[in-house]
């Protein structure tokens, strides 16, 4: 059982090899970080918890990722560049050291794959569940960091990646009775596809200069995507429309959706995509795209920033009718 | 209950109202951090889990002062001035909006009182026990930052405060059978002041300028003076001795002790202090001690730094025996 080991034992095995200079080998009670002249700190910090965020029984490397890399995804969708990251871990008896060697191995490959090594952190044993709290550093240059306040009508929207497969993967990794019938129908090929995007998201830090140079407002897309449009907006005291046609689906979405349509509604409004949400103004879309392009990441322009009031996005399908979701974000709390 | 009410409006009726402009109104999914040119940041993270490192039927408003605090306190001892904090908070089922109220009130108070704002954080609800994790920020001129690593021979080893007052404390709060007898002959008055020193440590922030300027090796005692005093002199690859006459104890320790000569022993290895440990050279000693006198904070020169090869640190009684503790350290973990 990890309380066989001590904190000191913990951090000098596991996690000082996978520190960064600035965490000064973790024997100090504080990193030390340059952020150089001109540029400011940008810091995000979300907590993910066994029974909330992901399962008890997930591989610990995936755990490992999936903390990290929502905590990257903010700083991506914010136009940062990671400086670092400090953790921590409120471990539960179960926890053994096989478990903690195999979630630091992935998070320290993580780390030195996104460039954010570990600077600091706290490790404490809790009668409750697994749950881990990371604070991710970023810097950006003085005044360009993307805000979620920042739309303005006449943007274009634009989102990365595609939308709805970590929703219908938490569906399959659930496998709730009633979910049971197009989970089984759906091929082996879409159902690993949709299980993995849920457990391991794709933080899009390709984009992060793309966004800091040429997005007005921008946000990674984690707790749905029509309700984070919404909270967009709003910030921003806009309005917008979004085609639904032009939302991007994996061919796995599609394939679900084809098969039980109301999981339209459900990738749409599902949470843990964490791709980029941005608006672009007219004239920078065309070296916006590029600039994604570049970076092998694919962007779909779905829609448009309109006037204020802010009201929520109205989505037209292609029949010409519209919608809107009221209720349309995914809140984990 | 808690879960009556989305995150959105926690973070919209208690939390935005105590962030700093860095925090972004908590609107955002990042604080903006101006870290001045030619300023360090100095980054640090502490944990605190209900039935570890505080009891669930403490005050909300004590527990947000020690979550706060104990992370000041490592800011206090790099020798760095505050910038702000994260915060992440487990919510189990039983908090209700009373107590969120209460909790927020005196955090925005301390963040006030300490000049560090609240930036960010995440809100998150467990099956587990209340668990606060934050991160605090500071920032401190490039390479002034003061180390643990930074211990020298020949040093005079310097601490804040009082020890022990915390240790005893939690005796008193949790109020075991064996420590009946002693609690009891407590004065009144004794026994509140060891409660409160554990309930909210103090940091001593107004050491910080001084401990940057003077201090070679610093840290915040926070799991026993005796074992903190050990690593400071491991990392530093030094050793040292103490005069245990000079070791500073309040009023209400030294009639602790005076009770049950035992208490010496906890008040020494026991957690909780907060307060700041470091050593200083011969030749800036004076002028620290003028630093802290301004700063209207004790200081008491306990011991000195001696050469290498490390080992514990030599505890001097009055009557010359020579003690170790081998064990002298409080892990919460």
């Amino acid at each position: 059982m990890a309380s066989d080991f001590s904190e000191d034992d913990l951090i000098a095995t596991l996690f000082a090899p996978i520190a960064g200079a600035a965490g000064l080998g973790l024997l100090d009670d504080a990193a030390l970080i340059d952020v150089p002249d001109g540029m400011q700190l940008v810091a995000t910090k979300d907590a993910v918890v066994a029974g909330v965020h992901f399962f008890a029984s997930d591989a610990p490397a995936d755990i490992a990722r999936k903390a990290l890399r929502v905590n990257i995804s903010d700083l991506a969708a914010k136009g940062a560049d990671p400086l670092g990251f400090l953790l921590a871990i409120l471990l539960p008896p179960d926890i053994d050291m096989r478990w903690l060697q195999s979630f630091a191995q992935a998070l320290g490959e993580d780390a030195r794959a996104f460039n954010c090594p570990l600077l600091g952190g706290d490790t404490v044993h809790t009668d409750g569940p697994l749950s881990l709290s990371i604070t991710a550093l970023g810097s950006a240059p003085r005044g360009r960091m993307a805000r979620r306040t920042g739309a303005k009508a006449g943007d274009l929207i634009y989102v990365s990646g595609t939308i709805g497969d970590a929703a219908l993967g938490l569906r399959v990794r659930a496998a709730a009775e009633a979910d049971l019938p197009w989970i089984e129908l759906l091929s082996d090929e879409a159902r690993a596809h949709l299980l993995r995007r849920y457990l391991v998201p794709e933080p899009r830090l390709g984009l992060a200069h793309a966004v800091r140079s040429l997005a007005h407002g921008a946000m990674d897309v984690s707790d749905g995507m029509a309700g984070d449009l919404a909270k967009m907006l709003r910030v921003s005291r806009v309005a917008g429309r979004v085609d639904m046609a032009r939302i991007p689906h994996s061919p796995a979405v599609l394939e679900a959706i084809n098969i039980e349509p109301a999981l339209r509604d459900v990738a749409l409004t599902g949470g843990d995509d964490y791709e980029i949400l941005c608006t672009v103004a007219l004239q920078n879309a065309g070296q916006f795209e590029h600039a994604a392009q570049t970076a092998g990441i694919p962007v779909a322009r779905i829609g448009a920033v309109t006037p204020g009031p802010s009201s929520l996005p109205q989505f037209f399908e292609s029949d010409g009718k519209v919608r809107t979701f009221a209720k349309g974000s995914y809140s984990h709390f």
